[in-house]
């Protein structure tokens, strides 16, 4: 079976939630739908920015239901399914290729800190046993800020070596250049690089590398879709450069509650602005001021 | 309704897995058994030296109904249920409430970093009001070197007061006896300390704490009960110097595979060694390290 290779730009899409925390499907669905009419070539759903953590492992099962019923295309997905046990990551993930989705972002386990190199390799290889499944593509998730678990460039060579047909890149959000660069060494045996800055778009795909799946896609996807259309043309490099302007703005409050109050803003949908502890929506007073080093930013309302 | 407080030596009980890494339920069972009846006051269930985070939400469930069908006292548990989501930590608590465990150990959310203290507090507060029942007892978990997370006095003392029937305890694992002193100070209020390294078990004693949730209890819990029983007796500071002794040892290896090692040595099941990845059971030449190590500090073999 030929699997074509996922490229360009991927939001990590947030989650919707009603006064009392509980999910909003409707007006999720309806975020996803919007991205992908406006700029995203695909969604990475239940990521980091998703607020995916602090979704149930059964939350996130009906969700990824629901969003395929409501029409959206498996193709199009990338499905976070990275929990700490291989168990649930292993259940998640199965569901996630049987439903055709294009392929799934796995965290390492991210309880237990200090693991070893050879313990990481046997976590990812159990999941992927596990699932035995050829149609899986194994996106691995690069995201020490959060997961404190970095996964060395070795563990994710030998997990290319030993499972060549699954496991298909990685999202590198180290924030870090060099460690992209690390990952881009291994594309020429067609493995995907993404970064998950959207300020390393530009030298990410000059070097070979397949996209972005950023936190920002979910309010400048169109942005975004523009610098990858033309990365190789003139005027790239100040399209990276106003990208990055947008990037430091929206780093001036909390990212996800801030993503929160722009799509509550654009939509006129205040319970948008609604998080799940331990994040806590901006305040008047917040909001205000990211508006303002948004708009500073060059940031226009749609 | 009155309850006792817990106090005493308490197991983070071991979870033994079968070759193929399902968990091996009857082992599991017959080891807190032998625990109950060799020292222990009572079992932290699904802590972090039971590889809880290895296990998927639907196995600690599972595990829960199992060890109370086979007649383990819930009045003796305090069940491990913290995950990152309030949704599934509530889910387990309210499972453990509801079968009459004495107490939940709670870890904050641990996914997301760098949270706020409101967002803490507040997290804790929905799944304490999500449960709603009076009969819960929560036991707040510090344990910053895993978490990542730590849990500031203000945010614990505010929980106190906003549910001073709830809120009972703490367990704290930061290794900083500083921490757990401020704690203590809480202890007047009917706040139980208990210390998660055993080598503040006297020091946590004296100052008015309730007891130890230690790793060594899997392994030296009579050792453990002798100094809970006799710490205002003479002798009590060389019975500390001794457990201190077995401290260091069990830290010249990876912990959890090492307390699995004795184990299997002791029962005499080599199946005893297997551990989920992240982690891998020690090879032969570590484990003869760890033995020597262990009886050079004192250890004895029951």
């Amino acid at each position: 079976m030929s699997v074509s290779p996922l490229r360009g730009i991927f939001a990590p899409v947030l989650t919707a939630f009603q006064p009392d925390l509980e999910l909003d499907i409707k007006s999720t669905i309806a975020h996803y739908q919007r991205l992908l009419q406006n700029g995203c070539d695909g969604l990475a759903v239940f990521g980091t920015t998703s607020e995916a953590n602090s979704c149930s492992i059964a939350e996130r099962s009906y969700l990824l239901e629901q969003l395929l019923s409501a029409g959206i295309d498996p193709k199009k997905l990338i499905v976070g399914t990275g929990c700490c046990s291989f168990k649930d990551t292993a259940e998640l993930t199965l569901q996630a290729t049987k439903a055709g989705c294009a392929g799934v972002l796995m965290l390492p386990p991210f309880y237990y800190k200090s693991v070893s190199n050879e313990g990481l390799f046997q976590y990812f290889s159990k999941v992927i046993e596990t699932v035995n499944d050829n149609r899986l593509r194994v996106y691995i998730y690069h995201i020490p800020p959060y997961s404190m678990i970095p996964i060395p460039l070795d563990v994710v060579a030998k997990l290319l070596e030993r499972f060549p047909q699954i496991v298909a890149g990685v999202k590198d959000s180290s924030g870090d250049w060099k460690s992209i660069q690390q990952f881009l060494q291994l594309t020429e045996k067609g493995f995907q690089v993404f970064t998950g800055s959207e300020t390393y778009l530009l030298s990410t795909l000059q070097e070979g590398g397949a996209g972005t799946i950023s936190a920002a896609a979910n309010v400048i996807a169109g942005t975004l879709q523009a610098l990858y259309q033309q990365w190789n043309k003139p005027g790239a490099e100040q399209k990276q450069a106003a990208i990055n302007q947008i990037h430091k703005a929206l780093r001036t409050k909390p990212l996800i509650p801030s993503l929160k109050s722009i799509v509550a803003k654009t939509t006129q949908r205040t319970e948008w602005k609604q998080c799940r502890p331990p994040f806590l929506a901006l305040n008047p007073e917040e909001e205000n001021q990211l508006f303002a080093n948004l708009e500073y930013a060059g940031f226009s309302w749609p």
